[in-house]
C-alpha cells in the first residue's frame, strides 16, 4: 500500500474506540467467575456475620461475672463451648479461648483473668453492614481473593459482564520453515484479554454470532495476500495500513452484518504489536475492562540514544538496567518475536518524533505482568 | 493449642522446603503450555530463519543490476516476485518492495533508485542460530509472547514440568450465614500457582496419586475440629499451630503414603493468609516455580505507626498513599477477607517486633499481579 494511505495509531485506535461497546451482562457460577466483570454492584442483603458470632474456639460467657479474676483468685463463671464462626449463645457477651479457660466437665470454666465483654466476639456487621459496597459494577475479579470475598456473601450466580466472543482466521501460512505462531499466540492474547477465541476459516468467521473477527495474515500485497480483498468484498475495508512498526500491513473495517473485524500483519512480530495496540483494546472495551496496555508504565531515563523514522509510530524493545534507565534492546526487525521475549518492555515512539538522546525521560512499558518468577538458576 | 507448641513461621516455611521436590518432566502439546515451566532448554535444531528469505512483498533482485538507478534514470532488471517469508530465489541478493517497483508484466521490474545486497531480506539465522539458547530450563511460558516464539520454533510436543496434583478437603462447615469461601478461594490460589486442584473428602484425599493434600478448616480446638486427629491417624502430624497471625492453628504432616499435606484454618482470612506462605510456596516448588510470594515486592515508607505482637508474625494489610508511603490498612482481624480485597498489599512484621514508628521503612508486598484494570468509572 502507499504510504499516503496509511493512517496514523491515534486515528486507528480512535476508529476501535468508535467499533465497539462493552457487552450486556450474563449470570454465571461464582467457580466461574475468575477474571470477570461484575455487571453490578456488589453489596450483602444481609450483615456479615449476620449475627455476633464467636471469633474464636473457647467458651461463651457474660463478662461481667469474670470480674475479680487473677492468678491468685480463680473464679468459675457459667460457660457455653462454642466454636469460631458459631452464633453466640443468649446471654452471652463474650468469648474465652480454650487455652485460657479449665472446663470443669459439667456448663462451667475456671479462668484466672478478667474478660471484657465483646473479647473474642466477631459483631454482627464487623465485615460490612448490610448493603455496604463491597466491589462496584466494573470491578473485576482478578485475584483469588476477590473470589473468596465473593464466595463469602453469596452463593447464588453473579451477574457479569459477557466474555468477547472472537473468531481467528488463521489466513496465511507461516514463512519458510517456521511453524506458525501466529495461531497459539493470539488464542493466548485472546485468553488474557477476557474474550473467547474461536478458530475459524472465511466465510464462516464473518457470520453472525462474533463480537470481533481478527484474521492473522495476507494482510500484504504478495499474490497469495487476499485478506484485504475478502473483507472488502464480505462487508467494508475501513482502514488499509497503520503508520506504524512493525507491521504497517494492518487493516480495520466491518463484516456485512456489522461485526468489527481486524486485519493483523502475519509476520508474528508485527502480529503480536498489532495485536497489542488495536485488536486487545477492543477485546478489553467489550468485555468491560480498562482499554490500556495490561502492562505497567513508568517514565523512565534512557541510557542510550534511541532513533526513530519521523513519520511511524515504533514499537521498541527496551532492557532495564540495573539502575532504572532503559536502553534499546534488539528491534523486532532484527529478531522478531525473539525481541520480545528478551527485552523488558517496550517504549512507544510517536509518529512525529525523531527519537530521544540519552538522558531523555520517556513512558516505558515493562513487562512484568507476571509475578509467579521461574525459579532461579542454582 | 498451646503457644509454647507452636513453631515460628520460618520453621515452617523451612518445612515446607524439605517436604517438596520439584516433580518430573512430562511432554505436552503447545497448546497447552502457557504458564507452564520449561523441562530443558529451548534451542532450535535449524537456523531461524533456516535460508535468507523475503522480509518484504516485492520483487527479489540482484542488486548490482540496479546501480545508476534514480529518478531521471529508471532502470529495468529481471525480478522474481516473492511475498514475505519466501526463501530468496537463487542468484538474487535483495527484495524491492512492490511499492518502489514498477512491473513490466513480464519477468522485468522498473526501479527509480538502486537497491543494496541484502536489503528487503531476513538473513538465515538472524533470529536465531541452530542451537541457540532462547529459553532455559526452569524459564516459565508466562506471556503469550513466549507461547509464539516456542510455536515458531517447533511445532512438537515440548518437555515441562508436570503440574502438581493437589488434594483439597473441605473439612469445616462455612461460619453461620457465610456461605463457603475456601472452596472457590483455594481452587483458584492453587490454579494461579500452577497446580491442578482436585476436591475430595477424607479419607479418598489421602490415597496415592496426590503430590500434596490441602484441608481446609477443622484445625482449631472445638468439638467438630477433626482434622488434626485425623491427618495424626491418617500419617503423621509433625507441626501443630504456627506463631502466625492470622492463622496459628495451621498444621503440617505426611499421609501415610507420605504425601505432604497442610491443614489451613477454616476462617477465609486465615485460610488465605496460610496459602500464601506455606501452601502456594509448596505447590510453586513442586511446579518447578520460584517459592517467592507472587507479589512485588519493595522498600517502603511507613506514614503512620504500625504496632504488632511480640512472638506471632503478623500479617497486616496495608494502603498505598499518593506519595508512594504506605499506612495500616483494615485488619484481618477486623473485616476479614475484606481487608485483603480493599487493601494495596501487606507487610510482614516479624516475630521478633513489637512494630515499626512512622518514618520506618519496612519491605512491602503490593497485590498488583493483575495488569488488566477494570475500567476507571466515568
Amino acid at each position: 500500500m502507499r504510504a499516503a494511505e496509511r493512517v496514523s495509531v491515534a486515528d486507528a485506535i480512535a476508529w476501535i474506540d468508535a467499533a465497539v461497546r462493552r457487552l450486556e451482562s450474563e449470570e454465571i457460577a461464582l467457580d466461574a467467575a475468575a477474571g470477570r466483570v461484575l455487571a453490578s454492584d456488589l453489596r450483602p442483603a444481609l450483615p456479615i456475620p449476620p449475627v455476633d458470632c464467636a471469633a474464636v474456639d473457647g467458651y461463651a460467657v457474660r463478662a461481667e461475672a469474670s470480674l475479680g479474676a487473677g492468678a491468685y483468685n480463680p473464679i468459675t463463671l457459667a460457660a457455653v463451648p462454642v466454636e469460631a464462626g458459631d452464633p453466640l449463645p443468649l446471654g452471652t457477651d463474650a468469648v474465652v479461648p480454650s487455652q485460657r479457660a479449665e472446663p470443669d466437665g459439667t456448663d462451667r470454666i475456671a479462668i484466672l483473668e478478667p474478660t471484657a465483654p465483646g473479647a473474642g466476639i466477631d459483631r454482627k456487621g464487623a465485615m460490612a453492614a448490610a448493603g455496604a459496597l463491597l466491589l462496584a459494577a466494573g470491578a473485576r475479579l482478578a485475584s483469588p481473593r476477590h473470589i473468596g470475598l465473593l464466595a463469602s456473601i453469596t452463593a447464588a450466580p453473579i451477574g457479569v459482564v459477557r466474555r468477547p466472543r472472537v473468531r481467528l482466521v488463521i489466513a496465511a501460512t507461516p514463512r519458510a520453515g517456521l511453524a506458525d505462531a501466529n495461531r497459539p499466540m493470539l488464542t493466548a492474547l485472546i485468553e488474557r484479554d477476557g474474550g473467547v477465541a474461536e478458530e475459524m476459516p472465511f466465510p464462516a468467521a464473518i457470520e453472525t454470532g462474533a463480537d470481533l473477527v481478527l484474521v492473522a495474515g495476507g494482510t500484504g500485497e504478495g499474490r497469495e495476500d487476499r485478506s484485504a480483498a475478502l473483507l472488502a468484498a464480505a462487508g467494508s475495508l475501513e482502514i488499509r495500513g497503520v503508520a506504524l512498526a512493525p507491521g504497517e500491513t494492518a487493516g480495520f473495517g466491518h463484516t456485512a452484518n456489522g461485526t468489527p473485524a481486524l486485519l493483523l500483519p502475519g509476520s508474528p512480530a508485527a502480529c503480536l504489536v498489532n495485536y497489542e495496540l488495536f485488536a486487545g483494546r477492543a477485546i478489553r472495551r467489550l468485555g468491560g475492562l480498562g482499554a490500556d496496555l495490561p502492562y505497567s508504565r513508568r517514565i523512565a531515563t534512557i541510557a542510550r540514544k534511541i532513533v526513530s523514522a519521523i513519520g511511524t509510530t515504533e514499537i521498541r524493545p527496551i532492557r532495564l538496567l540495573a539502575d532504572g534507565r532503559i536502553e534499546p534492546a534488539a528491534s523486532f526487525a532484527e529478531t522478531g518475536l525473539r525481541a520480545a521475549v528478551e527485552s523488558d518492555g517496550f517504549v512507544i515512539l510517536a509518529e512525529a518524533s525523531e527519537g530521544h538522546p540519552a538522558g531523555a525521560q520517556i513512558i516505558a512499558y515493562f513487562y512484568d505482568e507476571d509475578r509467579i518468577r521461574a525459579e532461579p538458576a542454582s
